[in-house]
């Protein structure tokens, strides 16, 4: 029994969880589902774009199913996403990037580093603090160490050790847990790192880095799958996880019943895996593979599906397994 | 008249550098050119990367032709390259990148942000700090908006002020300087502008970014261009200016006599745009593509030529212009 919390947040939010929920639900029909309202409507709405009672129902919850949320340009709004992360503590941020003969995963420290809000400005410059703490760095490494284990052994480690001294204790950690693990390891530049995942990905399993590396690298690595359009993401915490798509929420085609569920779905498929059910997420994989070879596909991918379309064909497939 | 440091460096630089160097005799047999020793290799005989005596001639060079230097594993051994761009505060980093329909020349500040060298251990964290000047900002937007101005009048501020409040500050000044050179601007990202550089470099003229930004971005550019094998880059100082080519200096190669010089030879040719012979620039790039074209080529490029043949092919074509 799991307690799940639907964030649709913004945009194309709204559209696409629920072909991902109806997917959820079928596998887990017993779990409680708890609709949850946040975001930059629910800010101009109600003032605020995450109340606190919202923040508590998600403390609750087991698993968070979170849509997309649109940035108002006000340099004022902190990100909610952010906040959540920081909030609830979700310190792993999970990216898998697979394709044609290669599956590399991603894992990003999520709380900390450049991300700590810890900034100030002087008279003439102004500073942010990258904080890289052994707690922050040996819970990330033992969990990347971990995935690594259940899947090829191997960790690469990105970091800018050659300049930053910080990251010279990131490195000295990471290195220690995974020889706890009993992995392999290698340690690449976050620069040439960036650049050799796009050239030889089929080279990577699992991949550790800091914060805001680990930003930019999934979105260089979001190139290999043709862009951001059918990703899904995991943020974990010590006792519940919250799965997102990585697109946005893509105002420009809102409303229009057209925007691919695909990323959605698979955070489904991601969630099923953490909560130790991995057939069903491989089948859910496996629907959707199919869904795309039966030309049944959204305008993004060339079709002339609708989102629905695709959501219930994915469905169908899964049914017909 | 000028004063041009010729410093290979280790691996293959002092292998490269050669063929640059003839090329920019051609055209300038009456500068004075002054070798420079320095480097690992250097390190391991005289106890210093970089002595005292070298770094003054460095700083009373007006142009430096850079070859590449090993770095030790030995974590106390400080960057070369690093020590140089501080000590003449080579403020500038240019990468220009350029294929077929796309032409983006990346700026990136070159001597704070994450390189600020402030750093310190506490008890169970390490910290950085990255520092945003007004005036290191102000002097690289303003570079990078001058650019801007002598080409396609465009500039893009790749940035993370979605969450560094530092970015918040570095963004402003970017806008102010792009605003009173009248050159358009856009805002984005710095992980989705990795991407869309990757997807649309077409959109793209000039980039300018922070420095660490700008270290991975440039190297992910690199994969538009098939790698950093050929890329030239620049550091540019308020009285001086130092080339070297991307590439590192591939000890795996060294000594074989078939490194290609090519990415040295592009040195020459933005040493060349530097001093405003931007005619001569264009040529060497000719040479070079004629010279590919005739398939007289390293083995990274599937040929059999030697570097010495690659470098005499480009003079041949020069002379032949
Ligand atoms: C929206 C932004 C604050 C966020 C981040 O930087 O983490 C996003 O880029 C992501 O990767 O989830
Ligand atoms: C070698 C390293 C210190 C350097 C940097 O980070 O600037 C390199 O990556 C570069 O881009 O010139």
């Amino acid at each position: 029994m799991k307690r799940v919390a639907i964030a649709p947040g913004d945009g194309i939010g709204p559209e696409v969880i629920p072909s991902a929920l109806e997917i959820l639900r079928y596998y887990h029909p017993e779990w409680e589902y708890i609709p949850v309202y946040l975001g930059y409507e629910c800010w101009k709405r109600t003032g605020d774009a995450l109340s606190d009672k919202t923040l508590e129902t998600l403390r609750k919850a087991d698993l968070i199913l979170f849509g997309a949320i649109t940035t108002p340009p006000d340099p004022k709004y902190h990100s909610v996403v952010l906040r959540i992360r920081k909030e609830l503590d979700l310190y792993a941020n999970l990216r898998p990037v697979f394709g044609e003969g290669f599956d590399i995963l991603i894992v990003r420290e999520n709380t900390e580093g450049l991300y700590s809000g810890i900034e100030w400005q002087e008279k003439d410059r102004a500073c942010t603090l990258r904080v890289v703490s052994l707690e922050g760095s040996r819970r990330i490494a033992r969990f990347a160490s971990a995935c690594a284990k259940r899947r090829r052994r191997h960790l690469t480690i990105g970091n800018k050790a050659n300049v930053l001294k910080s990251d010279v204790y990131f490195l000295e950690i990471c290195v220690e847990e995974a020889e706890k693990a009993g992995i392999s390891i290698d340690k690449k530049y976050i620069d040439s790192l960036v650049l050799d995942v796009l050239q030889h990905p089929s080279r990577y399993d699992v991949i550790v880095t800091t914060n805001i590396f680990g930003d930019i690298l999934s979105d260089a690595a979001a190139f290999l799958e043709g862009g951001l359009g059918m990703l899904p993401s995991a943020n974990i915490g010590r006792h519940q996880a919250l799965f997102e798509p990585v697109h946005g929420s893509a105002p420009d085609i809102a409303g229009k019943g057209i925007a691919n569920p695909i990323a959605a779905i698979r955070c489904v498929s991601l969630l099923l895996k953490y909560v130790g059910e991995k057939p069903r997420a491989l089948a859910v994989e496996r629907a959707i593979q199919k869904t795309i070879a039966d030309g049944i596909k959204t305008p993004d991918l060339g079709g002339t599906a609708t989102t629905d379309d695709v959501g219930r064909a994915v469905l169908r497939n899964l049914q017909a397994e």
